[in-house]
């Protein structure tokens, strides 16, 4: 137990006051999209942290930044933590940014505790987790994993017309890192701590959530045609008016989706009505859903039921819904779950199995690798929002438990 | 009859041709949007023509243009007609445009024919009718009529926080007018002409109008606070979602604004959704209503309702709903109405009496004398829309019926 005792909790915190300034807002959040000058600005501080400590820092041709710590056995396949750096528009100073930071503390303890692993140990920030600026998200890790081409992300653009390609570029030609490696090369394992993003380890007042599961996520995209007309002259019976039709697709969508046990999760997060005029009866609405549940054929249930409505009420509008991404339910590695609770355990820390409400990177690194992933609490859940809170004991937890579970499968 | 004989079809058909140019868009609509640059094209366009006719040009403090044709009796009051020249973002060719060229072409026709009237005839494009940029709607008029103050106007800013009295600077001095006049000079009479916006004229095959009131109209603003929250994690027990709160009020007020006339106007034109991340719950939407009907005590009465439903179905979320404009409804002047059924009697055009669906500049200078208004047709009574049309030969009818009844005016 020699490296998680050398977890520096006053550093780990610093680490974060240091990041939060990178597209910080007034309001105490972060706004470090994708491939934005704040995101190049993470790299580079992460990257120069590296640096001083004398770890070898390499990218992959999607942006991926890793930080390698070498083992004792050169030909060993390295075990992986990490997540990413990206933030919401309006996000908060943990999200993604505390499992980077707890990977990379974790490099730093072994380091001070002089502990030498059989395999190699490497940080990792993947790049675009959120997906808020160029969809869909975790696109980084999906591309190291193959389930994205490159190329198709390359091509993505944001809601402003960039393409991702020269954003990517622009971002490392401002973040350089010095060896580019091929995307996908081989891990031994992975595990990623990351704040919880809901109540229930607060509620039930546990230190470390044992991550068993990720639900499986579908996001799709709504267009509603309607009928620019005036607002004044236009009689009811005449109008084709986009957000009427809206509006009635949106309330029948959230009364389909409430579940007995609230374990459903529907939401419409963007709406964009035109031309938005006031005085103009609407012609166009396009909202995007976002839908996740732990078990597939729930979610296969509920998007028949949100194609019906479709179908069924938006008319005199001619409305169609597009599935843009489906990422099925990940169930994580048992040996790793098992050292990840075995470890809270053995450091004395309180912890409960719980599935991830979230997506994150570990869904798609787990098709590569045994892979598990870390929870430690966040103030009333709350994630997605820039007053996204969390202690500093609870996050020196979570690096504790990730230096135990780091330094037992980099010497199995 | 010597005025309106020289209304000349053609002339008046390319000078909307060479308008439309002006903010012209793919789709065949204009975007010509209050005091931007099109606007201020189309203000040189009017005056390069009138000073080719050798008509005196001026402008007021609101950025208003006035055309004029001198009268025999230098000391009376002149007699005004036009609209405005301002469009929406995707609005038609006709939408007040052709009520200043009609106006123009009033004028033009008595110098063709060689008319002399007692009272001076101007034509008048007021500044931002539709109040899509900056709100709210029928300033010019309203400044010019005293019921708006010209300081608050000055200080509006649009959606974009450019300050009204910036771009009025900038579009004046992109489009100088020699002479400044004040405020509210005293008129004798106006009569505005426009398309109808609405599909009453075609569908009772009539080629003219005659206006008899305007109906009221209000405008509101609903705020509703949410708080951002993590759409994977968050159960919707524990969310305070801002668009499920919206969605809640807009499909109640819906319903509580269908009446069995289908007289009463209610539209939600402007959504904003924030922050506007698919994976992110709202945390904030902001929409605006527009209701319309030609008896105060309905508009009164759906006021009550508005305000009942924004009160009982946004919990959780804290919402307001203010109203931003009252215009109550107006009725036109008994003389002007049986001026403009009698001139279309005497040439020869189907009319019929109807009220105004749409508000217009008319409203607020019928506060200041005698007013009244002439309608065409216009295509399925599709306005604010880029595919609005009309034909020539009904445009050209309105302008006949104006001249007649300006001459009248101008002369009793």
């Amino acid at each position: 137990m020699s490296g998680a005792k050398s977890v520096n909790q006053q550093r780990l915190w610093q680490r974060h006051a240091d990041m939060a300034r990178l597209g910080g807002t007034p309001k105490g959040g972060v706004n470090r999209q994708a491939l934005s000058a704040e995101d190049a600005a993470a790299r580079n501080q992460l990257a120069g942290w590296a640096r001083a400590r004398g770890f070898g820092i390499f990218t992959d041709p999607i942006g991926n930044l890793f930080v390698r710590r070498e083992g004792t056995d050169k030909a060993a396949l390295p075990v992986v933590s990490g997540s990413h750096m990206d933030s919401q528009p309006t996000g908060g100073r943990f999200d993604g940014m505390y499992g980077v930071l707890a990977a990379f503390e974790a490099l730093e303890a072994l380091e001070d505790a002089g502990v030498k692993t059989r395999r190699p140990v490497m940080a990792v920030a993947w790049t675009n987790e959120e997906g808020s600026r160029f969809q869909p998200g975790a696109m980084g890790s999906a591309v190291f994993a193959g389930t994205y081409k490159l190329d198709d992300m390359l091509a993505q653009k944001d809601w402003k017309g960039v393409v991702l390609k020269d954003a990517l570029a622009e971002t490392l030609k401002a973040a350089p890192a010095p060896v580019q490696r091929a995307l996908g090369f081989p891990l031994d394992s992975y595990v990623e701590a990351h704040i919880e993003q809901g109540p229930r380890l607060e509620n039930e007042r546990k230190t470390i959530g044992v991550v068993t599961a990720i639900q499986g996520s579908r996001r799709y995209i709504v267009t509603i045609d309607g009928e620019e007309a005036h607002a004044g002259t236009t009689p009811r019976a005449a109008r084709k008016d986009a957000y009427a039709a809206a509006t009635r697709l949106a309330a029948a969508m959230y009364e389909a989706t409430t579940d007995e046990g609230d374990t459903l999760r529907f939401t419409i997060g963007r709406v964009e009505v035109s031309p938005g005029s006031p005085n103009t009866v609407p012609g166009k609405v396009v909202f995007t859903i976002d839908m996740r549940h732990p078990r597939n054929e729930v979610l296969e249930a509920h998007e028949a039921k949100l194609k019906a409505i479709v179908a069924a009420k938006a008319a005199p509008c001619p409305a169609a819904i597009e599935r843009v991404t489906n990422v099925a339910p990940t169930d994580f590695d048992p040996k790793v779950i098992g050292l990840v609770r075995s470890a809270a355990q053995a450091l004395g820390l309180s912890s409960m199995d719980m599935p991830s409400g979230a997506g994150h990177d570990a869904m798609h690194i787990a098709r590569l690798c045994p892979a598990g992933m870390i929870f430690v609490p966040c103030e009333r859940g709350i994630s997605h929002n820039e007053i996204e809170n969390a202690t500093p004991e609870d996050l020196a937890a979570g690096a504790q438990v990730l230096v135990e579970v780091l330094e037992a499968l980099a010497n199995r």
